[in-house]
């Protein structure tokens, strides 16, 4: 059996106390750490990035199907992710969370171990947070610190007509995650006898709950002296991310269909729930991949890394925003997706 | 007729923009504001310190008489405090809020206004954060960034036996304007007939709804070559938090009851609900004062500030944590009050 320690019998203060007890510093800027007003951090020299998410119960997650684990590991990389598209290393973590009394102790040190695991695996120190009661479900904000060399960092808003759009990894797994949970959800909350059935789907699944930050794409960047002119991470979808790349530049796009990168098991699923992979890629969020521009004498640099596709380019504004599909025809893109499939 | 404009009408993202459009940056230091994935700042030569504070509806804030724009200003105060807490000067603040859609832009526009006059006042840029669509009710998430020279930022765990025990300002009003609000919102909820009386009670009112960071504390802290040897800010009341700095320095304390600055507003009000003025100032959160130990030596340099009153020392652990009442009575100090006064 479970023990299980009402969070009453800690106290708030006693809470964070038990919480941090064995988190070890890891950066040599962070200089206070948990337990004081605030953290003090020593970034001599260097220019600080700092962003923040707020992640909301029955909005951002599901306890459903979400283990608390992977919801402070998520919650951790989500936050880094946005450090690593400034082209900066994060370097320190504040958390806050409230909770109402219904979980336990233990279940706070489950969502604090995937704090830490993703803490331990990024090099980040947690330095500050606060625990506090919530009247009802659970609210999640981290806030993360990262260092960059002067003029080093990489904005939205500098993209030039003719850069190469290019994206990390493979896009619409998180999506097509998501949505077989919640398939999968919908059958168990009408039939309770049924269980969840996940077989061959661990990496959809894997996408949506324990994403990772690519820290491997800054280090190429670093290592093959490479800098973006324009970059962002994909949070909300590759269109909707690409229309703030063309709005905060003021240019346009295009992008070729046959580009975009897609795993073959979520091409699979997506036929499987009778989806089309092409929307997926574009709209499904929570993929937490870079998108980025590059100046096309560059474009040899990059061909040495599978990780990194290249599916399109910047345009003069006066071209709109569009893809180009398999069949050669041109689309709009849409925040809302592909308006073709709309049709 | 107020206008009321649907938060769905603008989108998430029309939202930030509208919620930032006018905000100007006021610190050299913020290089990157909203907008991009992260902010940057710059911090050459001087330490970051960074806070952050969950602000739940329902738990540390009640709509029903927290006007919008005093909650916007307060959230950013209480952070605030915390960094001046650290003897560091705050430059940066980011906000997240999660609302439901019962709120209009027009109710997030009053927040905001809080939110800027508080930034404009004690010179802060607003240079990032989110909104997003909560379940029910309303959540804040306010992180605060601060500079500091290097070795000048003031701990909780560095007071010396034999050091002075000071406060700025007085203590409980903000408590006291609690008491009287959640009275008038019971009556009310009673018979909605009745108005809530707030007259005479501006000052505590305030205390509650409108606190203010003791910035003048630092400077004066400043401009007179003072360092305090450890500090911070009274959120949960004096008790609590001279527990804090015995605890994290490993001393025991004496304060003194006819000491503790109680203005004669809260005094009065006191008297009124039939409560102990000692208690509220004791065990009265929210006030937003500071609390620091000093070296006997530079007594003398703070006594031409009637802001700052001496109301103990620190002693050997061995001494406990006491009270000398004004009988010449010694009670134990508790987190939860004076025990005294439970007995």
């Amino acid at each position: 059996m479970e023990n299980r320690t009402e969070i009453s019998e800690i106290g708030e203060f006693g809470l964070i106390e038990h919480l941090t007890k064995n988190f070890e510093i890891q950066n040599i800027s962070t200089i206070v750490g948990v337990g004081d007003d605030a953290a003090v951090i020593d970034h001599f020299g260097k220019q600080t990035v700092i962003t923040t998410d707020l992640l909301l119960d029955g909005v951002h997650f599901d306890l459903m199907y979400t283990p608390l684990k992977h919801l402070g590991y998520k919650s951790i990389v989500v936050n880094l992710s946005d450090i690593y598209a400034m082209n900066a290393q994060p370097t320190q973590v504040t958390v806050s969370i409230g909770i109402s009394n219904r979980f336990s102790v233990e279940a706070l040190n489950e969502l604090y171990e995937g704090i830490y695991a993703a803490c331990e695996k990024y090099g980040v120190d947690l330095v500050g947070g606060d625990t506090s009661t919530s009247k009802k479900g659970m609210v999640i904000s981290v806030t993360a610190i990262g260092e960059v060399a002067p003029d080093k960092f990489v904005k939205r808003s500098t993209a030039q007509k003719g850069d190469l759009i290019c994206v990390s990894g493979d896009l619409g797994g998180a999506f097509l995650g998501l949505t077989l949970m919640e398939r999968e959800k919908k059958i168990f909350l009408e039939n309770p006898q049924i269980q969840p059935n996940l077989e061959g789907e661990d990496y959809i699944v894997g996408r949506l709950l324990k994403p990772e930050a690519r820290r491997d794409i800054i280090a190429f960047f670093e290592k093959n002296n490479i800098t973006p002119t324009a970059m962002m991470d994909i949070s909300d979808g590759l269109s909707s991310e690409v229309l703030h790349l063309c709005k905060q530049s003021n240019l346009g796009c295009r992008l070729y269909e046959d580009k975009l990168p897609i795993d073959d098991r979520s091409r699979a699923a997506a036929f499987k729930f009778g989806l089309d992979p092409t929307v997926c890629a574009l709209n499904g969020g929570e993929d937490y991949e870079l998108v980025f521009t590059l100046k096309q004498e560059d474009y040899e640099a990059i061909t040495i890394n599978e990780e990194i596709a290249v599916v399109g380019y910047m345009t003069d504004p006066k071209e709109g925003k569009k893809m180009i599909s398999r069949g050669g025809n041109l689309f709009d893109i849409t925040a809302q997706g592909w308006n073709a499939f709309h049709a």
